[in-house]
């Protein structure tokens, strides 16, 4: 694969429409997210004189270059947040979470219902539309909350803690999903185990955080060689990614916990800032921007010219589940209006975690086109795929709009 | 593969052996070499327990780690450098390169012509282990001399130009090696459209890096997005390797060609100083150290044990035909004898562009068993990864010892 070429191509394209949604007043994100449908459809249709960018989606190293985005991406918005915040807000944005995925779920499910043929993958599908819809997608809401600089505002911290929550519940649903696929359906599905793990990722990596981090910190004045300190956030990131793999859970959930932990105490203030702005080029300069035209990338509109009215409906779900879903509970625990809209519109964003996930389910054979089977559900992959990247695309436009009317 | 696990391990293993060379008097490049000697000893030893870093040396997305490693080197390198003093120097620079690659390529042909049996690959593995002796490492030497903090010294400069000069020449070398190798030997090796493409390169850049980077840094001053010049800086890099590549040169040169032009001019002083501490926490503090574990990774005992003459007499040619070679052209440019010292003991250092080299040579099948051939035949690319992994190791700690003689 030419690496480096794609590289070019990608960086050259995103920043260039980013500059351009700047310049029309949208954050960055859209213009990076449109310079990867349109490289994809291009590439797409003529697939001869591209073949670099069109076969990027079977591509190993391509993956990686994209997880090492995710990575980056969560460990900043780590670094920029304060935990002692989070968890004050952290039982509000859980009632968030858990409300932000009751609705879209049932609404998923009964769009299956309505949509899909009777089949032994019936029930099995249905969950999966059903989880495809619960899910948000903590990278591209983070981003978005960073382009429009309200990170650290209540709500922005509260659509974050929430989305961090979401992202577990939707593991525990995914986890559930693939053992329902799975051979043996009379084993069921354990949630005693799955729970547990979850538990001890947070009661280790909090431990860590807490007592071992602030000791590192100490530790690292006695250090001389060049860039140690980039080093330490990054080895304790991979290591906290390693560990929240090793409990089945997604490696973003790793990094993020690092760099929560990793404060202006941890380290002394001067080498703090200078190791988030090295961070944050490696993020905004780099990796973020080839992440995110990777998942416009993926656009496949197939779906939008065999079952139209299914992928109206899918979007509609998907933009009313979580926009009341998580409006409401966004209301209940006292938060203003606007502030509620906002965080029922940046639930909606389901980014690149959508992705993987309809790629487990497509793997695992979930949409398997049997003869005489109906269009809709050769389309599924399809619509899913059109209502991740649409949602991503309208959210940051949406929250632009609604933090207009909210002062900083 | 587990990438987050490997770049953890690798991370933790290159920063400690790191810290540790440190503290006993030695640049640390010396320590994450030792670093991945040792974890590829014990993964080797123990394939079952460690799979994922004994399988590291054929997975294409470890070679995309090490490869943005190798550009972000030689990046970095580029932007720490001044191109009018290195082209004050280039003259001299140009003399040490070619007396550099003379002479141990002739020790090396001499020692093929000594070891090797009669067969119908005689005359290319001969000419391998002329090219082999040949290379300098640009990457390693630089990483050397910045861990000495001697990079702009006047014997630092001309061995960095002399190093690139000669990773010029090796390329045509390898270019020549190549074509003999392949099927047809009347085709001949044309050595006309190779310099010119050398040339088209060089005249393409530097027009570029004096006409075009100027207008470019004034443009950005009206960009607002984040991280804009980082992302700029990482632009030209890119499409100057990808120049490069399709000239059928190293990518190598062409980062560092991007490098060399960004300068304090280019943008405004602050931004320049910013986004180079923001390329050195990706070089130093993440991609060099797994860069330079993979080197020591690969080495390969088995040589040793079984033909150790031969081993002996390559590491004496590898380190007398260089220091000889490019000291003399050195002192004949006016250097005092410890700064010809160094320069010769600075251009020693074969790194991972002479593995690349030993690597294509292998997968031509220049080093194919035949029924009856001799043992030195089987073992040639193990002495010369053997050769270079110790010229890299042993090219620091000799430089410390004649820098320290040299007044900064």
């Amino acid at each position: 694969m030419d690496l480096f070429f794609i590289l070019l191509v990608l960086l050259v394209a995103t920043r260039t429409f980013g500059e351009v949604a700047e310049r029309l007043g949208q954050p960055s994100l859209v213009g990076e997210l449109i310079a990867g449908i349109v490289l994809g459809t291009v590439a797409a249709q003529y697939t001869d004189s591209f073949p670099q960018i069109a076969g990027l989606g079977q591509s190993p190293v391509f993956d990686t270059i994209t997880d090492l985005g995710m990575f980056f991406i969560m460990l900043f918005a780590g670094v920029e947040l304060q935990p002692n915040r989070l968890i004050e807000y952290s039982r509000g944005a859980f009632a968030v979470a858990v409300m932000g995925m009751i609705l879209p779920m049932g609404l998923g499910i009964g769009l299956g219902w309505a949509f899909l043929p009777a089949s032994d993958a019936f029930f099995a599908q249905t969950l999966f539309l059903g989880t495809a819809l619960a899910i948000t997608a903590v990278p591209a809401t983070v981003r978005i909350l960073m382009d429009l600089g309200r990170l650290e505002s209540r709500s922005g911290q509260i659509i974050v803690s929430a989305a961090v929550f979401d992202d577990i519940l939707s593991l525990i649903l995914l986890a559930w999903l693939t053992a329902m696929i799975g051979a043996d359906p009379a084993s069921g599905f354990a949630f005693g185990p799955l729970a547990l793990k979850v538990l001890a990722f947070f009661a280790i990596t909090i431990t860590i955080g807490v007592f071992v981090f602030p000791f590192g910190g100490r530790f690292m004045r006695g250090i001389k060689q060049r860039e140690f300190e980039f080093s330490a956030l990054l080895v304790a990131a991979l290591a906290f990614s390693v560990l929240a793999e090793l409990l089945e859970l997604h490696f973003i959930v790793g990094a993020f916990m690092a760099g929560l932990f990793f404060g202006r105490k941890t380290i002394d203030e001067p080498a703090y800032d200078d190791v988030r702005s090295k961070t944050s080029a490696m993020t905004f300069g780099f990796l973020a921007p080839i992440f995110f035209a990777s998942v416009g990338l993926n656009l496949d509109f197939s779906a939008v010219l065999v079952v139209p009215a299914f992928v109206a409906w899918l979007l509609l779900a998907a933009f009313v589940g979580k926009f009341i879903g998580a409006g409401i509970a966004a209301r209940a625990i006292g938060l203003t209006r606007p502030e509620a809209a906002a965080v029922g519109a940046g639930m909606s964003a389901r980014g690149a975690v959508e992705l993987v996930i309809a790629d487990i389910a497509l793997e695992a054979g979930l949409f398997e086109v049997m003869p005489g089977s109906a269009p809709v559900v050769e389309h599924i992959f399809s619509a899913v795929v059109i209502m991740a990247v649409l949602t991503t695309l309208v959210t940051p436009v949406l929250l632009k709009r609604i933090y207009a009317g909210i002062p900083p």
